[in-house]
């Protein structure tokens, strides 16, 4: 059997997960990889993922990955299952990224829009912080962290880590892509943006580019929940915020070239109560001269 | 024409947006900046600049800038605007440092107490990032982190950033400064010290020192909203908060050398409902023996 | 007298507060280190203890400080008598670590727990950044960055922080460490654990294997709040948190190996309303077969 070309590592060690920063927990985390090896680029993705949410992190993980060089070592900490019987694993992506994690989930928009190369299970009898042994409910600092650095370090080597899975059966969740139907583009509210209270879909600007929608292009927007539409009017496919007047609805491509939701300086989700993830849906479809959202 | 001797900038990028730390924009944008050069120091000062807050981007911009050394690269976006045609701006400051920022408002502060010493607009034919051309609302991670990190690490030169701007026309806020009428001094209430609910104004103390006005003197201080006077009292300047007793007001000098308003150990805006920004004014007069806030 | 070997202080400085990471304060400490030193590492335990929280500092402090190499340098910086009289020192502590810190309770859980070697007070005539001295109320800039940085780059000594003091004054909060009382154990509820509602306890795992408490056995716990009982229940001492169904209580022995009680994915905290410190007390006795939290 010929082997993989691994991708080197590097020495920049990239955190992510739902601790916080209003303790110590994180910098006990960085305190462990500098003291791997003192020349790390040791970096923070986010820890405010909201408590045991394994979609975000997910999301978050890709939001940021691609733009980190190739070799870059992700720790992606969020975690319920700490201690039990799941699986604590290293994933080399097909863009030549490492992420340290627990098999629960957190890899599964990696799966699905980057691809994961190989997958091997971390052997915690080599791959533990020393003295460690009695703690069972900080895996972050005392697998993951220790692990991500040691490879990042070349310490150890990918193989190191321990025994190659089946890429098969790394944990996802359910993904349901977005779909053309008849003449409408039907997707799902993945995640908020946060601080700005935007909608961002699954559906990629190249599925509107196949349907010939173009900036300028007035659609038909209808958000339901659980089947129930909450909203629906006609607005327009914009560049840039600025095209909509103050506190209007438009639809926008986002930073990760997927179709967004907002108001120009407000709050979409919060204006009109839309949440997101599981049965949140949006359908688009070419407008006919229907009316548009500056007349709402 | 005699060239301006530039400084010549350090390989270290401190951010500032509105973007929070909840997702993954901030580290995308430090992927961007390591991407360019992996030995760059990169800084945060802070993420969270209330949404579209282009006064307390550019408040926050001077509390910082000059303790970090000459040559420090600042990328500030606070940009409501993404993508419309406001311009993108490198300014050169008097005091040495490089700032690259849509030029919305958020150089009001630096023009104002710092100074200018050149302005070039962003080319980004030749200054964005690789394959983001599809990309309008992220100009943070797609122009400005690859500009500040490519200005940083002298992958390209001040003049190669663009051609030079009338840096008269850079675009400034509303400012009153501070100023004496008969025997007392006005100002503004310009910011909150958030964390303690202090209020900062913009009476510098070198205009106390020319009134004559020491440490220990007592002051009427009046503060209005709107010309209506919703606070006054006579307040001792004090040197720290430890002079008041707990929970009772204060004057004080402080860390930007401005005159400032406390409470020891509490929020004196929340405790007399008093904000900050437009309409916000407060004005001092030396006292010839009125009660003290002792008294309150 | 024979002169104490210290540690020598290795290139990097952790910082600690209550100032928030919401203006510039953090980012003007940082610049005041990069400007000693440019080569020194720069990193952040958290900004967010509670205003004016000593006791909330000196816990976190010992919650990651022992993972950093020795010779790291810790600013713990919460400070209400700022300016006063209170000192300003440098702790080198047991474990090899220095702490520039005011004296001011913030090495509470470091004497108790680690121990301090020798102590220095900072010579403020020496020890503080050029043109600082109008200055009095941000000492965590002006003096404990700067000493910080110096000490860390190897600018000064310790003996050239300022004069030693006897370490036996260093102030300290009362602290009332876990006892055994007839079959019993009590001990303090010292803090939450923020952002999962967890409780941690000062009593030590070593306590409870002197005790014969293993993992699986069942503890009538009481939890009271100034001599009133307001939570009894049995609890089980699980390894993780899946060890007992979604929602329901358990025992568990956190990363600093203390005791500690929590819901499987809920708040403990918010749930039964249990709060923290002063006047918190839980008593754990091994059980004879009371009824299962499961039954509650």
């Amino acid at each position: 059997m010929v082997k993989t070309e691994y991708i080197t590592p590097r020495k920049c060690v990239v955190f992510l997960s739902d601790f916080g920063l209003s303790d110590g927990a994180v910098s006990a985390m960085h305190a462990v990889a500098d003291d791997v090896n003192e020349s790390l680029r040791i970096e923070d993705l986010t820890h405010d993922i909201p408590q045991f949410n394994i979609w975000e992190a997910s999301y978050r993980l890709i939001q940021a990955l691609t733009y980190w060089k190739q070799g870059t070592c992700f720790v992606c900490v969020v975690d319920p299952g700490v201690g039990s019987d799941r699986k604590s694993v290293v994933a080399l992506t097909e863009s030549g990224h490492y992420i340290i994690t627990p098999d629960n989930g957190t890899l599964t928009h990696v799966v699905q829009s980057i691809g994961i190369k190989e997958v091997r299970e971390i052997s915690e009898a080599t791959n533990r912080l020393k003295n460690s042994q009695q703690s069972y409910t900080f895996h972050g600092r005392d697998v993951y962290a220790y692990t991500a650095a040691r490879l990042a370090s070349g310490t150890i080597s990918f193989e190191q880590v321990g025994p190659e899975l089946d890429k098969r059966d790394v944990v996802c969740l359910s993904v349901q892509p977005a779909q053309k139907k008849d003449e409408s583009i039907i997707g799902n509210i993945d995640i908020l943006d946060t601080r700005y209270g935007s909608l961002w879909t699954n559906i990629p600007k190249s599925l509107l580019d196949e349907e010939g929608i173009c900036y300028g292009d007035s659609l038909l927007v209808s958000i339901a929940n659980a089947d129930c539409i909450v909203f629906q009017t006609t607005l327009r496919l914009c560049k840039n915020f600025t095209e909509a007047a103050l506190g209007k609805p438009l639809l926008y491509i986002n930073s990760l070239l997927n179709l967004a939701v907002a108001l120009n300086q407000g709050s979409f989700s919060s204006h009109y109560h839309i949440g997101t993830g599981e049965g949140w849906h949006i359908t688009v479809i070419k407008s006919r001269g229907e009316k548009n959202a500056e007349d709402i």
